[in-house]
């Protein structure tokens, strides 16, 4: 079959979805990139499930006119408010599919752990999905509002966010847990902390990760075609507003970026 | 001079101008007020200066269209993003002028610490009002971008507040401060950490309290018109986006409310 030099889309409403593009790089070096932060709006963690699905919609119109040539939805708020697989012809990824089947294939005594924004928890959405592979595993889920500002701050392994974590994680903990999803994007910024509470015998699951396994497997079924072994992937990044932070944490994650992020309206 | 009972507008991002709201209520108890918090896009405090003024011309024009008689800018990083004090007639109230007029007035040895969100650290719009009103004032500017969250998950007085509120302002109280502005309408809520930071000597400066006192001077210059003062005022809230968080803090912070906030389109 022939190459399909077209760019992968991923969108995030801020940095977070960052970590995922960079997983995402990494397995698919081959690969051409579109990064869409919707930084204007950001976070999406906090609010309404129609608003989530009303600018998710918007971002993957964005990303289809650019000529993508599949969505990964790098952002868990809106991964929740959104179960559409395919849009337009458009293969659609998001985060709560490829992580319930790492959690499910991970976990010993079925016993797992959930950690996300408001927006994330309170959909439910991981719940179901897990219920849906395995009906007898339990979930045991906290939403974490002050994990995303600290991940913005930069405070990875501080006193301060040590025990804002050990707070939020201290009852789920206590269930005895075997394995926990990192049900936000910006969480694998804080793996220092969040490691530090749960101890080295409890599973991270990453969604970028999760979603590159998931990937792979479409991959080899031809849900979407590779670009040309020979050529190096590159990628671009679109924002919805330009501010310092998000130059700051995307070269942390991404190392020198070569262009200017382009400023896009939505 | 015939009573004026339309409404006083006032806009936030979200919750934190509802401390603003609830010192206007307070002072002026015949007003009528319509209050809009802009929560499908909240927070304003990491976004760009351009993005932030372009939301508030959006807000000040759906307040204008419910016939307001003057608007209340009740968040600082809007307020830091727009100089003008009149629009279409109206006359704009922002929290820059009476926050930086409380702080000359109050106090002493001239040295003056602002806490605030990036954005509004960032403009520098309280740094150059108070030079115009007092060129020899020093002012010690610390911008504390989790506070925002914390004041929103209801942490007032809580050992990790006090931890993260003595880290921001470290640096300014080495600096010896007489006063410190509270630049951001959430922080009143987290008082109890503040104070026990700064202590008793350290006078703070509350958005709320220092428009009042200009609504009361200029009301008595004649730039607006009170309400009958027989009649009892009301007020009734707007939203972009109606979550269960916005609903709790307003409770908290008003009090029983009749009436659901009404969704808005922006």
């Amino acid at each position: 079959m022939a190459a399909d030099q077209r760019p992968i889309g991923v969108f995030d409403s801020g940095v977070g979805g960052l970590t995922v593009l960079r997983t995402l790089i990494d397995r698919f070096p081959h690969e051409n990139f579109i990064y869409l932060g919707d930084t204007a709006r950001l976070p999406y963690g906090n609010k309404s499930p129609e608003t989530i699905h009303r600018y998710s919609l918007q971002n993957i119109d964005l990303l289809a006119k650019r000529g993508v040539k599949a969505v990964v939805i790098a952002c868990n708020s809106a991964s929740s408010s959104l179960s559409e697989h395919e849009i337009n012809g458009l293969p659609i990824y998001n985060t709560i599919g490829p992580g319930a089947e790492a959690a499910v294939d991970a976990h010993e005594g079925r016993r797992i752990g959930l950690i996300g924004t408001r927006a994330t928890v309170e959909s439910r959405a991981y719940e179901k999905e897990i219920h849906r592979l395995d009906p007898e595993a339990q979930v045991f889920a906290q939403a974490c509002p002050l994990l995303v500002p600290l991940a913005e701050e930069g405070w990875d392994a501080d006193p301060v966010t040590n025990l804002i974590v050990y707070r939020y994680l201290q009852k789920i903990m206590h269930n005895q847990i075997g394995v926990l999803i990192l049900g936000c994007t910006h969480y694998p910024l804080l793996a220092g902390s969040i490691t530090r509470v749960t101890g080295a015998a409890v599973t991270l699951i990453d969604s970028g990760e999760a979603i590159a396994m998931k990937m792979k497997s479409d991959l080899a079924a031809g849900r979407w075609v590779a670009a040309d072994s020979s050529s190096e992937g590159d990628f671009h990044l679109l924002v919805t507003d330009l501010t310092g932070p998000f130059r700051e944490i995307a070269r942390k994650i991404l190392g020198p970026i070569a262009a200017e992020p382009e400023l896009v309206d939505l």
